[in-house]
């Protein structure tokens, strides 16, 4: 996965930098230089494991002699219990990089699973649920990765790669119809423009305009239903608002194409994984 | 807080970097250079406001000319539908900084709330709730901040302010006694010494190998109660282990001094917070 | 121009840096630390202006008492001798930043020079003129933002804000039809889909395969005229391939949406500027 | 070639990171992670070949497991159609990295083959090309490399190695003979002391005050070849001054020692070359 | 060592960035590129070896294939012309590297060999002498690291990692008491307490306020013995102020735990070591 | 002095980086986040001061409504007891910042006193005294900044900017005509060309060779005088090789134009100077 490291190692350096500060004491101190050890990376409960990539480039990057064996892939559907990894080499390095490397997959992990069980209640119904910008700062990269490894979709990865009109861009413009006109002229050419509407008149307006997707923000399932109707396949529809707290499959079954839902970053369960050392390793 | 901007400035940086990626083309493409607005930021939930500074500090790197007047302080405990800030100033930056301000705002915001709600349940106790180093990469300090925002302490910042002797270093050792004794030989000297333990036996050789800190891992509440009588204040106390599964008013009953919850940083719900702009500026 | 200085601090950085290397030894021997100077940036020959924020940027970096009076902005046509701007404070600052403003400045100009140029020979078709990603490295933002000065457009900034399907793609997804499913299947869904064709059947697949947009690669007058017809308005049309050797208004008339130019920014002669120094400055 | 990555790392890491952007979607979406290509690098007309190692080097950056077979030098004079090398590996890092490869060795490809050009001018009359500090931002020391493949001379690198002084120098110490000495009082030892001259007369006073080199800037031929004699070999003689419109030969059949082009790096063509990839690799 | 190159790897890149410059101009011009040679790095005067690895990295840094191959270790006590490592490879990669490298070697050998020197004038007393924060900025953690290879300990490695209330805080926090209070209150739980006291009855407030560490400064023999006894072993007692121009036997005597001295890293006498290659290497 | 942020602005930060670490856990727990201080900056010895603009930014860095008002000026000759700044402002700033600000302003004052001493020897001779490359990693373009506050002069910035043909490169280029021919060859003209002498025989064949500047190496007082007396004017003469454990007035008196001392930068002794903070603070 070669662009993986250009957008991980800056976040990765970051993360080891603010554990190790000034250095890891305690090893140091404690834990002889030449020591190995070995290590089994387990799932406490069960979930959709993401991140394994990243953790062994935590170890790698503080030792590249560091052995870090997979015995699953990132998406797999684990059990509690379940070995992910063997880590083996020199214990000081495998032991000031635990933490971090522990921080990126619990987190990663916990995303990929919620996305998981989002993805599965609108299947069938031709919705996909999609993330927002509501992530972690720094982590945007990651945690758009572990959304999609989790089986849910992607929504615009920054500001750069899709045309959002919200309520305040047409109120600076005065209308839809002459912010969508805005973005069309002087917007890159291969973006889609998306405008955001609150209202059944909004959805009509932004249709007439010739969005390529609308946005039904907070609507009820009724207005949805009506807005998906007037749209009849002219545009992608995205249903957004609160999602979390809302019967999303009864949302999807509105005929809506996207569902996107803020909370498959913003509010996160860390998934609980181990790493437990043995006593006899067959290094 | 003069020793903020140097943790916070890169974090923030990299967040608008990752978010804007090759620019805004929305608002770049929609909205007048020259146009004002002025906009409100308001919590739609209660809980403990923290990050104003990091919001504010968003916006300045964008465009310095933004106006942020906060009209509440990092730690108060706010109502839904409170004014927390006005921002005002050129639209363009207002509407390009918004969803980072946002990110970073909500997460610390939920985090310190969680705080204060663990802080609250120990009230009175004499124990104190702690943070781990569970925390999302690249926020270490700022979640470390939100956490004391919220009321409750902080424990190590990074591997380099505390000597914390594991299992594996124990094991590396050769025994507690002789890890605390190369702790104390090689460590910086202004550095307590903390050991983990599982049982009774480690509390008595944790003990008498002279550790400043002794921590209770995973222990039910019967085996903590001897260990404080054990430990009888010849050292401080911590209780570990899935403390947010636990009743930890009854932990902080044992006598324990601290109570560490990884949860506090690991798993955390957002404050719903929202940036409103108003129909008729007053700038 | 908020997100301006994101994208050009850090080339402005390096420019600086690898202009000034360990010190500008004749400034800062010859000339007194004390001393003002005022400076008059004029052009010595006819063109479209663009990059005079970023050279205020790159005096404003060195010294931030050094005062830029524009005289006119990005985008204006200028006459030989036109004065753009006048540059006065410290010396020192102004003889050690003047190169690196000149460079940026003469090569922006150039570009959207040369884009105006191309702008007007498609004046009234239809039809604009758009860049490539063949720009300078390191200076991708600029050079595009120069492009838009100039008048023309903009396509991709970068290989995340549009799927541009070539080729080597095709082959390695097994055909057209398959290559664009996969897309819409795991990209963004903010982005459209281009398929390059190099003959009318590719066109006929590209279409039926869903295509938003078309690029017609390398094709004779006749071809892209059957295309644009074959096409009738399903998705827009890019024409491509040498089109800086070719009479680019001929290829505008067969009724293509787009037109890219690598030249614009591949191959540029810069916009001779210069900066002379007053006798007798006002200051 | 060791201090060459030193220099090159920085801007190659710069170029890769504004093209991919949040990530490459194409290939990202449509290219299998296992599926290997094969491409050939080959000039579409004939120059001078520069840039090989830093194109080799972008692919390494992307998965260093991809192979870079050179077929010719950095500084051979390639024809139309010849192989310049083969890319073989995982096609993804290839697809990804083959636009900024391409960027870089284009550029420096045209710089290497128009100072090849301009040095062939003045060959076997003693005098050598020179490039200036009109560089292109960031790509200094790359720009100046290509330069010397051409077989032109460099001129100073930045403004710490060597002392130029210039007008507004001379103007701020009072006198040629003030600034000379200011020079050789504050300025590290090793540099020599260069001095612009517009008339004979300032080259008189050059002269005397033991001027190391001396520019004579924008002068005629008959000028020129009486400033030459004046000298007499007591300096070096350096022209300057548009010389991209002018005869250099006859410029150089003066006797000045060194002719300065800025057009060698501030208005090249970039040298056409193609990447293309073949039906049946035989990795 | 594997938290060694985190820490030194920024200062190895800073320190060649500006040593190399815009290039190693004799080295390429003069020395061919496929040309290897051996050096011998050797002692030219006694003392503790330090900085061996750094050295090694420098040599790395710029061109991986060069070997080094270390002689001795760092703490080894070396003769005057005793052989370090022996350094071999392409000529120009360590000849631009050998200032550099031993730029770090020296000086940290020189700081090693002073805290050997000041851990020998305590031996068997029961003090140990540290180092302060008194370091050359950007050395830090090398300096330090020097100093325990020397047999000296380390005191905080930087504000993060020790309480260390001085003067001005207590001035700021209204009394000693207060003071401590406040930095049991507010700091994190695992860094210990240190008062600075300039008389007796400052020694009685600390030790009332329950500082772990009492630090006596600038005081006599009869009062540091006075204020030991007062001590009475309930907290470390730390020895500060000009210890380099005393006789810090006498001051260990008094049976103070620790003697900080600014001069191991403010005022350092660099050990002399070179690197000299040989007629006929052996490669 | 504008070029001066530049060189030093990254050095600052990453000394205040490794000293603040996770945070001044002291400052920010005991002393209150609105309270002000004034302190006075003292020399404590007497000396040649050097680094308050240096130190006045460390402050501005951590808090730029810090206020530091110079006493005196670099290049000061100053005397024990005297005030050299007043510092006022918040108190956090300002105590977070001391030791870091001290830090570089002790040793850059050390080195300029040193500077200063050694032109007092060979006043009135004609020979100046030189800095090397033999300078703390980082601290290149301040130490010989400092060299030059001092009195002395600076040899070579860095490898960019002089050819300075050793041993090694004449080695490897067969002898020392050929060395100097092929860097007159290839490298910038605008650098002189020195040659290191080790025997009267070198000298002339540098001589010879033509070139601008000769380095004696380690020779003895008649020897150097015999060089001197061949060279007769047709070079520069530099004296090298341990010149802080020699007579360098006699070495000046032998006619050289420099003399070279690399104890100038690595073997220093920091200048004592003091911050202390008054008691009615007039703030």
């Amino acid at each position: 996965m070669t662009t993986h490291s250009i957008h991980t190692d800056q976040i990765i350096r970051l993360a080891l930098a603010e554990d190790i500060g000034t250095g890891d004491v305690t090893t140091s101190s404690v834990v002889p230089g030449g020591k190995t050890i070995e290590g089994q990376l387990k799932a406490k409960e069960g979930g959709i494991v993401c991140g394994l990539q990243v953790a062994a480039r935590v170890f790698a990057m503080l030792d590249d002699g560091i052995r870090f064996e997979a015995h699953c892939n990132d998406g797999d559907k684990v059990e509690p219990g379940q070995l992910l990894a063997v880590i083996s080499g020199l214990a000081q390095g495998i032991l000031t990089g635990e933490r971090v490397a522990l921080n990126f997959l619990q987190r990663l992990s916990g995303i990929a699973t919620k996305a998981n069980s989002y993805a599965a209640r609108v299947h069938g119904t031709g919705a996909v649920v999609t993330d927002t910008r509501k992530t972690t700062p720094g982590m945007r990269y990651l945690e758009k990765y572990a959304v999609k490894t989790g089986g849910a979709s992607n929504h615009r990865m920054s500001l750069a790669d899709g045309i959002l009109i919200k309520d305040n861009h047409i109120r600076a413009a005065g209308s839809i119809a002459e912010a969508v006109k805005l973005a069309r002229k002087h917007a890159p050419r291969m973006l889609k423009v998306e405008v955001e509407t609150e209202t059944l008149d909004d959805v009509r307006e932004a249709l007439a305009a010739g969005a390529d997707i609308i946005m039904l923000d907070n609507m009820d399932i009724a207005t949805m239903t009506e807005a998906v109707r007037t749209i009849g396949g002219k545009a992608l529809v995205e249903a957004s608002g609160n999602m979390d707290q809302r019967d999303i499959r009864e949302v999807a079954l509105t005929g809506v194409d996207m569902i996107s839902v803020g909370a498959l970053s913003h509010s996160v369960q860390a998934l609980d994984i181990s790493l437990k050392f043995m006593e006899h390793p067959s290094l």
